[in-house]
């Protein structure tokens, strides 16, 4: 039996939240090694286990895999939730980056400025409003089944599924004009592996918080 | 015969220069559509022509491509220079992602405030040699091939030779600690459809000036 997968990433959301999402939609039980001080990530560093120095790093089929996306990508081909054919895998591309511009404005949101920390949750909320939740309507609109791409869960979902429940912890109502993705957000939450992962006690980290933002500062200072 | 890409960008390189590298690597000959106004910029997002209202977008095989690096990944797939299998992808993906994260602080570079310009070439200097370089004068150094994955060229290549070309640019002893990737910028910058793309006449673009930050501020502001 192969191996567990290992995530070393401090004990928090962060970058590593999407990988731990991905795990457990696709059913996978992996182990995490948390990041607490700066000596604990030089000694990743100093034993050559970060490809470029830097965490999420996961340890997964014999591989130390890094860069955020590239462990998704990893993740999702071994699962079949990166489409079918090459146009699905680029539909699902498209749709996961154009999210991810999005989820990285709520992943560096705790280490603005107390001052800027409510001017950005208004950016975010305008820019998911305008820009990328009018996008996946139409989508779920136009072709009228539960998932974004070629009527199965992808990792496109699953992105966008975090995005907007991220979202609603700070702005609850940010799907009131959006009846398709209310409906969309229910169906992928159900899911059975995605339902599990909802529910306390699994591996989703709590939003992030005073202790969170200190241990990121203080494992990554310089 | 298919239709040629077309490129709709400002007239510099920007988060396109990375596409057009590859096109021209890939043989592929291209036609582009400059942005030189917002009012153009208008025209596609009211006619519905880029998914997220950015651009770069391609327009290529009946598709509308946005975001950069979807774009990329669909081109080099198309091409066959993303790896013969699954482990090969992800190591191309991973080292892609890294040398992007280095290349992203060379574009953002003419939009900062002049102050602030030279100490960024500092900082863009310390992270090639100190995290990135010695990553992949290492894997040519083990290996002794002359593309970094799977004896044959792949975007992880082009992407890199483009990232050093433009670092050289600044700082033109960049590679003087790195004899393998000195050789390997050599090697790679005289296959073929890559020499030609560097030969003056090509649609590579050159550094970017004042004329092409005012045509990006022009274009882009809110």
């Amino acid at each position: 039996m192969a191996a567990r997968p290992k995530l070393h990433y401090p004990n928090g959301r962060g970058r590593m939240e999407s990988v731990r999402w991905l795990l457990a939609a696709a059913g996978v039980e992996f182990d995490e090694e948390f990041l607490e001080t700066k000596e604990q990530l030089q000694k990743l560093q100093d034993g050559n286990h970060l490809l470029f120095q830097q965490v999420p790093m996961v340890e997964i089929d014999g591989m130390k895999l890094v860069q955020t996306r590239s462990i998704l990508h990893y993740i999702a081909e071994k699962h079949n939730l990166f489409g079918r054919d090459l146009k699905e895998r680029t539909l699902i591309d498209m749709y996961v980056e154009g999210t991810l511009d999005l989820l990285e404005l709520i992943i560096m949101h705790p280490f603005l400025k107390p001052d800027d920390q409510q001017r950005e949750v208004v950016n975010m909320a305008q820019k998911a409003i305008i820009r990328y939740f009018p996008v996946f309507e139409k989508i779920l609109r136009g072709h009228g089944q539960t998932f974004l791409v070629g009527n199965q869960l992808s990792l496109a979902d699953i992105i966008l599924l975090q995005t907007i429940l991220a979202l609603e912890e700070k702005i609850p109502n940010i799907l009131s004009a959006f009846p398709f993705l209310q409906e969309y957000s229910v169906k992928i939450s159900n899911i059975p592996t995605i339902k599990r992962f909802l529910e306390p006690g699994s591996k989703k980290k709590p939003p992030p918080d005073e202790i969170y933002v200190r241990t990121v500062y203080n494992v990554f200072r310089p």
